[in-house]
């Protein structure tokens, strides 16, 4: 079930983001193409992915929301360009292809990471079937993930920690910040968007933080483990940049034990949802089996 | 009477955006101080003000409409830190000041303008006394005014005709991108927080389109007449770097005559408006007589 579903609500994301982009069709030729560059360069979808799943959760029917699904991948891929860039993480290749500023050059992957980023909050207007109220607590709950105290907060820690050994509660309050907020807005505004009561909402957070702390677990593990092709990355980077994470700062056997104990926690967390839920907990499993 | 309203208004902002700032506390001091740092650098908070405008000309009272301002002055702020970047602009100085990247690095300072792009949209959303109508309103005239066919398309135009010569409409055309939207989105939000009937709107988005175009017409003129220390940052760079603009594509005398003419356009754009709107003419009026 969970291979089905999710390709074929990866196919309904990027038949709306090859739409959402031609609506946007911008002044200009280049910024047009960097923008696209990076945004259909494939990958996993997740987000959108597990928007669609908290909105199913709940009783609604998913699939309704790929726009917001869309909205929040844009601002997944704002992150990645801007992170990818020489005065950050400084990365020549992401999916296996040069990164944006590589083709494009600095200062227009500075733009089209400011442009897909304030195109996410255009794009999450327009999605169909949602009330004002829902509208403006979907574009709150976007905004504070994304902004100083979520995404961009964690990178600047991520950034300042570079070289530097941190510890355990430091990693993950890093990493939650960095991205486990997009994870938890992504679940919680899906659940908003198909009418969650304040309980479900509540349980649907502490699946969402659980997801979050166990993908980084289990992207650190594959950072080690992984395929350099399948990933589109090179592996071991991380102890070859001195980096902390899961893995260094524990052990492999450790790193996976914790991963397992927290995806059992996630799935935990859904239990007074009927197979509804299924998705979500399908999601949280395949976590341990990802191979990129 | 402008210059003590707009005084007054001014104090207004400053205090709002230190209380939005602290609300916002950033997890990681680092982040905090680099937008502390540009944001609160000065300036004629010009766009909160004719936000402010725009809602007195409606009839409603402009200041209740200071936590919008202040998101649009994030918003403003971090075009100005990225377009200041060495893979941009590579400017140096701005208000007198090192640029945000001279104090704080290249990567601190994308991220900084990224949390300030993101923190605007959470920020409009505390906008007291607005109906999620309102809200969802705003946001829409924000993220359009900012995005791939406004600012950041703007941007992109202009760093590609860098060291070439284009046309009056080719500049026209950028500056309407780059500031012009903006401008529209202060004043369309104005309207709209205030209550503008749709012909009000209208006839409000005709002033913010003559208002923009003024503007730059007289940034450029100053940029030839202007005093260095009043304006902080170097005089005469058009010309020195071979820039198209309102004065070196036409003459001193025709560019000054362009925006009078403009201003005038801008004003009679108001005729249907009563002394409501005096504040909006004499902002007009004053685009004229700027040092700065």
């Amino acid at each position: 079930m969970l291979k089905d579903l999710w390709k074929r609500r990866l196919d309904l994301v990027e038949e709306k983001l090859v739409a959402e982009l031609r609506e946007n069709e911008a002044l200009n030729e280049t910024l047009c193409s960097a923008m696209k560059y990076s945004l259909m360069a494939g990958g996993k979808r997740l987000r959108p992915v597990l928007l669609m799943a908290a909105a199913d959760a709940v009783g609604a029917e998913g699939d309704a929301y790929v726009t917001t699904g869309c909205a929040i991948e844009m601002i997944h891929t704002y992150s990645l360009i801007h992170d990818d860039l020489p005065s950050m993480d400084n990365d020549d290749y992401r999916r296996g292809k040069p990164t944006n500023h590589k083709v494009y050059g600095d200062g227009i992957a500075v733009l089209a990471g400011d442009a897909l980023l304030t195109m996410a909050f255009e794009v999450m207007l327009r999605q169909k079937g949602a009330t004002p109220e829902q509208l403006v607590a979907i574009v709150r709950e976007m905004s504070t993930a994304a902004g100083s105290n979520g995404m961009v907060g964690g990178q600047v820690i991520d950034l300042e920690s570079e070289g530097k050994k941190i510890d355990l509660q430091e990693l993950r309050k890093m990493h939650m910040a960095k991205t486990g907020a997009l994870f938890r807005a992504a679940i919680r505004s899906g659940a908003i968007l198909g009418g969650a009561t304040e309980a479900q909402l509540a349980a649907l957070t502490t699946y969402a933080d659980k997801f979050g702390l166990a993908f980084q677990i289990t992207d650190d593990i594959l950072d080690v483990t992984g395929n350099e092709e399948t990933i589109g990355k090179p592996v071991g980077s991380d102890e070859r940049n001195h980096k902390s994470t899961y893995v260094t700062l524990t052990s492999l056997p450790e790193a996976r034990k914790m991963a397992l104990d927290t995806i059992e926690e996630a799935i935990d967390a859904l239990e007074e949802f009927g197979d509804e839920a299924d998705f979500l907990r399908d999601l949280a499993g395949y976590l341990m089996e990802r191979n990129k």
